[in-house]
């Protein structure tokens, strides 16, 4: 039986993004499976007590040079978001809808690249609805899948299973069921699936 | 002319512990020298607003496994201190008192072992005296140190510049007047120190 390494996830974390675009090619180096967790990260700061690094200034300053020597190292574009932070409770319903459809990667990529590539401002609808329609995602499909009492009983349901196996941002990965949080932390995740 | 590296700590943090076990090595094959720099970790709390990482009890909880988790990479011993946090202000006037002098490499090292491999309540004076006196320092020349105004005023003015610089947290490097923070971060030191 492979490996498996859950990844916790939230579009609106600078740092999901980076670890989206290493996770796929540490996974396959490992023949692991990346087990999808869309969560809402302010759901588990609310309940863990925890906050942005941006919220205390010289750390969020430090953020931008940090994410930025990642980006560099890992060779892939970032471009911090001017809209941050932006509530990202549709847009993680909407993972939470497509999750296990074979919309979810093209919905997901599409999601990251807009916040941390193009610089998009996904607070607006009508700027989902662009970005949705640019990734050949259907927006009335989309609004339906928002919307729909499961869907987001899953969402909160998810991000309740984090905080309760001692999530408290994001990204957070658990391999045998142990817990690594930070993209930072991507060199632990593939040590665990190695073992 | 050789490139040297800042090392802002304080004994409180036990990654400013995990840095200082790994530092000299790194700047030994850099051929780079380390620039020691003593501060009063809670006065960057105090002027940022920053707080560690224990006061988000989950954080807290996760921190524990990461520390454990580089301690076996680096292969150091580190047993968290029962007696966490400690107030570190004598210990670290300590520090600035032995600055530039014969003992500083023993007394820094004196500390760091008693607080994360020996699990000593260095809040209490008396334990603080012991240790010392194993480390073949001098207990009276420590307490004249300690209480010399000089002293002080270099362990604050050393602790406001730190935070001026930017610096939200311990252990802070410096390298090219560039900021890296945690131990997690040495690896960008390094590559910094070989530019």
């Amino acid at each position: 039986m492979n490996k498996t390494v859950e990844f916790f996830f939230d579009f609106g974390s600078p740092t999901s993004y980076l670890a989206w675009t290493q996770l796929p090619q540490i996974a396959a180096a490992a023949g692991a499976e990346i087990v999808w967790r869309p969560m809402l990260l302010g759901g588990v700061f609310k309940a863990t007590g925890n906050q942005s690094p941006v919220s205390i200034p010289a750390k969020g300053r430090y953020m931008l040079q940090d994410l930025a020597r990642f980006a560099t190292r890992y060779g892939v574009p970032l471009a911090f978001n001017p809209h941050f932070p932006i509530n990202t409770l549709t847009l993680m319903r909407g993972a939470a809808g497509y999750l296990g459809t074979p919309q979810f990667a093209s919905y997901v990529q599409a999601m990251f690249e807009a916040l941390w590539v193009q610089q998009k401002n996904l607070g607006k609808a009508e700027v989902v609805a662009e970005v949705l329609v640019a990734a050949g995602l259907d927006v009335a499909e989309f609004e339906r899948l928002v919307s729909d009492e499961a869907v987001k009983e899953r969402l909160k349901e998810t991000t309740e299973e984090a905080i309760k196996r001692g999530v408290f941002g994001a990204p957070s990965f658990f391999v045998d069921n142990q817990l690594h949080f930070g993209q930072d932390r991507l060199d632990f995740v593939a040590e665990a699936l190695q073992k």
